[in-house]
């Protein structure tokens, strides 16, 4: 009997009032597709007073947990910003050099050089075509879902990149996108 | 005759107007202590006129750079919003999964969850103790200097995070933070 492959359930999820029960819905619609999901908060972790401490001891939780599964799925819906929740894409980047195919979703269509160009209120230089932001930093313009690293190491991952438009209200919520993710899973594991 | 250990270093130098020369400086203080740096742009790609190809040949390169490096020097200092750099944030993730120390410097003293409440304008409920944003998400709380994913990845891979106050016009150029973590790393390497 060969035990079900473990998909590590990386995104910001985990801040959501309602996390535990996020988690719970995600881990279902694994099980819908014979996989396991790992979610962060299945951890059970003897925490005391000391924040640090606490701190140290979820990342290495954390990082134990991808490292018992054979894949990932990472939402990666813009958070506080116009990029991803920074726990998830370190998530993404360690995946990808263990080797695990990182599938992901984000709750827009809005590819990142547009996101940053909105958030900050930026304009393109009309004679050179460069975008600068109030640093005078250029704006990578790769017509990519997030910075260039992430999209590419998801690429190179065997993984896959989906975008949905979502109503406001469900933006840390709405679950298509991650179906999408599993969908693609249960193709790539399921080859010959 | 023993080769200088490598040293990628990670930030977002390569968005600066200056990046080569910003590059070039790091590689040059890397030198004083015998190590070579990598600096990203040091790849020498043929990029035509498709930018999504183009980002990805990027990160590839990127990828191969990291993997012939026994180290990693990370500029975390908060990048449009309160987080690092998102290509950053990836890359010590993918060093930390690699095995690579990972020394890391932000340009601001203020720690994650005060930067996060006070670019939002957020305050914390005088009853529970818990920051949620406009969203309702939970502000975590771990008295770090970035995402506990961040902050535990570097200790467990036996580096560590200098944080300095620098002027506001020196945020993304000034080397102070860099020279400490490549102190650190000599005494590190430099260990019998």
């Amino acid at each position: 009997m060969t035990q079900p492959l473990r998909i590590y359930l990386a995104g910001p999820e985990v801040f959501l009032p309602e996390a535990k029960e996020m988690g719970e819905k995600k881990k279902a619609l694994c099980l819908k597709y014979g996989f396991m999901g790992k979610f962060p908060l299945d951890n059970e972790l003897i925490l005391d007073d000391k924040p640090h401490e606490n701190g140290l001891k979820i990342s290495r939780a954390n990082e134990e947990l991808i490292d018992g599964c054979q894949l990932v799925i990472a939402n990666i819906t813009p958070f506080r910003g116009p990029s991803a929740d920074a726990g998830t894409i370190f998530e993404i980047g360690y995946a990808c050099a263990r080797g695990l195919p990182v599938f992901a979703y984000s709750n827009t269509k809005v590819l990142f050089t547009e996101r940053t160009v909105s958030y900050f209120g930026l304009s393109r230089d009309p004679a050179t075509g460069v975008i600068r932001d109030h640093h005078h930093m250029n704006v990578e313009n790769f017509t990519m879902v997030e910075n260039l690293m992430i999209d590419g190491g998801i690429e190179a991952s065997k993984g896959k990149i989906f975008r949905i438009n979502v109503p406001e209200d469900e933006l840390y919520t709405n679950l298509k996108g991650f179906k999408a993710c599993l969908n693609a899973a249960y193709k790539l594991f399921a080859k010959p």
